[in-house]
């Protein structure tokens, strides 16, 4: 918000910058132009970038055409104003204007629309120009944005009025973007795209095709030079890939603005490992410089190399990654069908700050103009989301909501494949593959996992996903969930046992049960031979495994069904309050991992009792462990702990803690309880509204509730120390994976973190950075920060 | 369980009785004879009382005959020695033996029912008699009792063997029980009953119809004289009214064993009011004597004085309050049907404690058979169930499952109504009433009030509740729950506004809803005029207010029902959130709630928000309520402050004390995040399991968690008052009316308990008692203790 000395501070500028030019602000004859730009460190859509050419009007446009010799361009530099002005600080549509507009045009179009004349006096633009840029930091766009990427809402911008220097002057002018190293790749070398005789806008609106940056080599040569030592000083300078806007006016280079380069996963580590070669940053700041979250690009899925599939267009490789999903000509649409839980592909002429929602709800993007620098392909990158960017071969009709793909008419709905990392587009579904992890990857993990403390496990439940999580690097299994084992053909199986009406009809059931629970035991404790494997006996309420009333086979299912209907199930009965009341499930469960384990050399077993609330229930099955685990296999060595997921078990932890040899957070259900707020009734409802509304800053089920949720953790690992001092601690929530999380589990003391096998990357990452920021802070303290 | 030594210790004891005797035990020709008694300070159903006659065989019965020159009563102690030790040590079925068996007789059916000869060893009769006893410590029966009353199953019993008198040596002899006040009454006065030439267990057994204690006067003067004295005696000695068993041997009288009378609620008041009367105790001891939980009873309901009836029968008003409900015949099915949420009346011949579980759940019990302290008239005053024993209009075909009442015959399932307090019976339902309170009761609480220091509150929804609440002394509402006010016929309004497709539909509606709201808000002012009265804006989910899917009436309801449901609504969009998201409810209760306070002088408004997980949801609705308020009625002084019943909510109680004038405990949402456990989906499921079997003690939605949701408000007291010293606190979950919480309430130093209107005199009681054992734990640790 502008400060209420603003109109001085305008004018000190103004007269600082009228000294150095020699020419006056608002001077008929030789008027002095600036440009106004948001100081933002980060560019965010919906927050505007830049107004050019602002103090001309009516009259100093003759005086600038007189003072240049050059009346197009002045004509130009008005025509731009007039159509900048009136699309960002007076809210015009960007389709009332054209490039090809006469000053007259676009200024009866403004007058249309506004129902005012474009202002003629140099200080009620320049004034308007600069409120515009500090509201916008409040755009629901930018608001949106800032959620996503995490930026608070209350750091706000800065407003930089400079002279102009212009790239429309003719054919020795020119105006461009480049980055010192390719944001997509990280490879080293100039990367970018310029425009002759054009305005910043330009080159990123996708308006006219932009050319290759090395290519002003030959039209700009000493301009060129210029660019090339100016990149590499920057980078040296900042220590960090930037991102440069630059124009040339008359064959002189003039630098409108550099920052951090926003890059793709990949590049990030490329850039990481190959600055740390070059001597620039250390180890250290390379683990510090990626981002944990952005990781999970390189994990998503790409095109197995194996289908075969008939390519039906070409367009950029804006960023990598590969999707099929339903074509989705706008973003509202996509954002409505993408959250009822469609795959959508967002197919757009160019996207613009206005489809940042349809982005975030769409697995791809697909666009018909606009280069790598464009809109979609720059957004895209930032959230490792596969883009195909100018894709010369699409035509789209919004009226009949139909495209034109390599010829083939589709329609809104039908399914496309899009590959960013090549810039292939198909018709129709292709089969994906999880990417191999490349060697920059590799690199910069090994190097964090040198630094962290904190052990990484992964959630799996099968032996496939097993050797997955081996592969990214987990150190064990820390939630292997043995109800997904009791679905597909043993359910009807599971069925008789719950609908048996003594215990013989369910241990009969049981055992026929048992060999699939071993078998599928086996084939984990192989996938993780050596490593240990947290093993959680049956967790859900047994209704989950019946059909809906409406589809039960017999009176004996429905009576069953009514019977265990519950109206919170998340709170009824599950977890151990199953194997307190029918101790031969977990009997069985039991049973088979102790013959597996006999089975499999090398396997490490944890046994897990979940939904704990009272240490006699963990005494209880503990015992029934030990029992059936002395018959079975009297030399396997285990440990049996169990879940803290009830606020409950996190107060009492002291008690729960003498018969664990280890807890696992699970903070999902701790989240749910902590908070009396139901997941599925939450998101999508009440939460996103909270959300939206600032009610609260981030998704507790994303980002660990640290005050609350957080604080119960605290509680339990302290009173589980203070009872045993020996007690293995890690959580197994769904925070196991998100970074903040991690760096809070690591200032727990908490001994490892589990979570899902693609995010154990991030997770491994975010361990290093914990210790990283810790010795940071440490450092700032004893130097008396 | 019996000692290693125990029969060191029967031979001790044997000789000890010898000695002192005169005579030997086992000796064939003046054999001692010796009772085994239970020594539990408590009768117990299941518990074996005692056994007579022991060490009698069939060659001493013949010495015993010679002895005393009484063949008959020798042989009346042998017959009853066979029919007591096959019932009570081998488990013969009560109805295989009849007091009119002869010796020879008892001693076939003893042999057929066990399959062995009685036992003739004296020694070994008295181990077994011992041994049984001290097992039916354990006796299902018995644990079923302790639970119900709460008694530690580890405190255990002591047996006592003493040489026998006896009641049965002819005209002057009897046996008999007494009170030294009336135990139903608490009238003061020789309470009892007895029989000539007979043994204890005839008279509870209901065999042969007692005789009252007074006519001992003319029949056994001297005894009658001796037992007057010895009771005015033990009653000062043990300075509480006493439940005596008594024996009288050819005039003499000797005491069999004194304990504390159990006593309705009525008699345990009025025996404490008139015993300070009389110097015996003090108000403070009166104060500690009465069992709150009692209290209940009185507040039981009874016939309505203006109903117009016709009495079927009569019987003895064996335990006070009045009851309807259907007739069955049976414990099993009177279990059955009363956990099914019938009302069930239990009618018997006589009960045993075979059938304590059908009393349990029974709304009162109807006797052929038996008196005043026959088993069903002991057990129900126990419970302050309404019971009428003896019954003589009374006859019951077990064989076609009907009753005969006053010549009406009635088949099981058939509606009576009983009035323990008058001994009537009627058919069909009869109108029932609250009881007032008595002038002893009055004069109790008014001690009580004097002590205690916790503030007790009502929860009431409406005027009649809150005058109903405020004449049982509640000095405030705790809680008033709005949405009991958004059914009836404001239902269709409520519906419409939830309808709505946007804000100015809803407001249309909520318009029409205010001056309901408004005038509900009057009639409870206007009741507890001058007292505070806590209301809490809407709570419940909205799909509360629609119908079944199925019953939706159109497809915008059905959609609206479809979008509303959730999979746990205990954790969905309720409470605050529906104010977070939806002001304009909020605004509009709070407008009604101003307006009513403006209408009705004396109204002290405190507003309460519910479900609060976050400071900030309460910072916007307090908000929100003052910018009402200040509208509305300026002038009107209020609190705005919020409920603590999630976990999360009591962990940040610092950070949400800021924006709150009070907090109030809502345990029972509480405990069921805390334990995640849903009370719906928990009693009559595991939680019973869990009581059942001993996994945990009490129902935490009866009697509250200390250890875990306790712990939760012990943080939420520390940390509110650490950021707000002058913060009012208290609790309207159910739990302020059990007595156990309402003492652990006062030990956090809560302002106040609220509770339903018929606890508050329990909870007056209850937070007496609380401060006298606090200053009783004082005075021991000030006395070294």
């Amino acid at each position: 918000m502008p400060a209420a000395g603003l109109d001085e501070e305008i004018e000190d500028q103004i007269a600082r910058l009228e000294e150095k030019a020699g020419k006056r602000f608002g001077d008929p004859d030789d008027p002095l132009l600036v440009s106004v730009r948001s100081g933002a460190a980060v560019s965010m859509p919906g927050m505007m970038d830049s107004i050019l050419n602002v103090g001309l009007n009516d009259v100093s446009v003759g005086g600038l055409a007189r003072s240049t010799g050059n009346e197009g361009f002045a004509r130009d530099c008005y025509r731009r104003l007039i159509q900048m002005f009136g699309e960002t600080v007076d809210g015009v549509s960007h389709d009332r204007f054209s490039p090809d507009d006469t000053v007259e045009h676009a200024r009866e179009v403004y007058v249309a629309e506004t129902g005012r004349e474009f202002p003629q006096d140099a200080r009620e633009q320049l004034r308007r120009a600069i409120v515009a840029v500090f509201e916008s930091w409040n755009s629901p766009r930018a608001q949106v944005y800032r959620r996503t990427y995490e930026i608070p809402d209350d750091i706000g911008t800065a407003v930089n009025v400079v002279q102009m220097v212009f790239g429309n002057k003719g054919d020795t002018s020119a105006t461009g973007v480049c980055f010192t190293r390719n944001p997509s790749t990280g490879e080293q070398g100039v990367y970018g795209e310029y425009l002759v005789n054009a305005q910043g806008e330009d080159v990123v609106a996708g308006i006219r095709t932009p050319q290759p940056v090395e290519e002003m080599a030959k039209r700009l040569p000493e301009a060129y030079e210029q660019l090339l030592e100016t990149m590499a000083r920057l980078e040296h300078h900042y220590r960090d890939m930037q991102d440069i806007e630059f124009t040339v006016e008359e064959r002189h280079l003039y630098l409108l603005q550099t920052r951090s380069a926003k890059r793709t996963a990949a590049a990030a580590l490329k850039a990481a490992v190959d600055m740390t070669a070059e001597g620039l940053i250390s180890r250290e700041e390379a683990i510090s410089r990626i981002d944990p979250g952005q990781l999970d690009q390189l994990l998503h899925p790409m095109l197995d190399p194996k289908a075969e599939f008939e390519v039906a267009a070409r367009g950029l490789n804006a960023s990598p990654g590969a999707a099929s999903g339903k074509i989705l000509l706008d973003a509202d649409t996509a954002v409505e069908r993408g959250k009822g839980g469609e795959s959508v592909i967002l197919v757009r002429w160019e996207t613009t700050p206005d489809d940042i929602h349809g982005l975030i709800q769409s697995k791809g993007v697909l666009t018909a103009h606009g280069g790598m620098t464009s809109h979609a392909a720059v957004v895209a990158r930032g959230m490792g989301k596969p883009c195909v960017a100018g894709c010369e071969g699409l035509d789209i009709d919004v009226a009949t909501k139909t495209v034109t793909l390599g010829g083939h008419t589709l329609h809104e709905g039908d399914v496309i494949t899009i590959d960013g990392g090549t810039g292939r587009v198909i018709i129709g579904e292709v089969r994906l593959v999880p990417p191999a992890i490349n060697e920059d990857f590799e690199t910069v993990l090994g190097w964090a996992d040198d630094v962290r403390r904190l052990k990484v496990r992964a959630n799996a439940d099968n032996g496939v996903d097993s050797a997955k999580a081996r592969e990214f690097g987990a150190q064990g299994i820390g939630l292997c969930r043995t109800e997904h084992m009791f679905f597909g053909d043993r359910l009807p199986v599971v069925q008789e046992m719950i609908l048996a009406s003594d215990e013989p009809g369910r241990r009969e059931a049981l055992e026929r049960l048992l060999p699939f629970q071993q078998s599928d035991f086996e084939q984990i404790f192989e996938a993780m031979a050596g490593l240990p494997v947290t093993i959680r006996l049956l967790d859900p309420p047994l209704h989950e495994f019946l059909p809906p009333l409406e589809e039960a086979t017999d009176e004996r299912m429905r009576n069953r069904i009514k019977a265990l209907t519950e109206s919170n199930p998340m709170l009824g009965t599950r977890g151990c309050r199953l194997g307190i009341q029918w101790p031969e499930i977990y009997e069985m469960q039991v049973r088979a991992i102790a013959r597996a384990a006999k089975a499999v050399p090398g396997a490490l077993v944890e046994i897990m009792i979940p939904l704990v609330d009272f240490a006699e229930e963990l005494r209880r099955l503990r015992a029934l462990t030990e029992q059936v685990m002395a018959e079975e296999a009297p030399e396997i060595e285990y440990t049996c702990g169990t879940m803290i997921e009830l606020p409950r078990a996190a107060l009492r932890a002291g008690e729960i803690a003498e018969h664990a040899d280890f807890f696992s957070f699970g903070t999902n259900d701790l989240t749910q309880t902590a908070l009396g707020m139901s997941r599925d009734d939450a998101e999508g409802k009440f939460l996103t509204f909270y959300l939206e509304d600032g009610v609260i800053e981030h998704n507790p089920f994303e980002t660990l509730d640290q005050d609350g949720v957080g604080e119960l953790m605290r509680i339990a690992v302290d009173r589980g120390r203070a009872a045993k001092e020996t007690i293995k601690l890690g959580i197994c929530g769904e925070h196991g994976g998100d970074p903040k999380s991690v760096e809070f589990c690591h200032g727990l003391g908490l001994d490892y973190v589990s979570c899902s096998p693609y995010r154990v990357p991030v997770a491994r990452l975010a361990a290093a950075q914990a210790v990283l920021k810790e010795a940071h802070r440490a450092a700032y303290v004893a130097a008396g920060g």
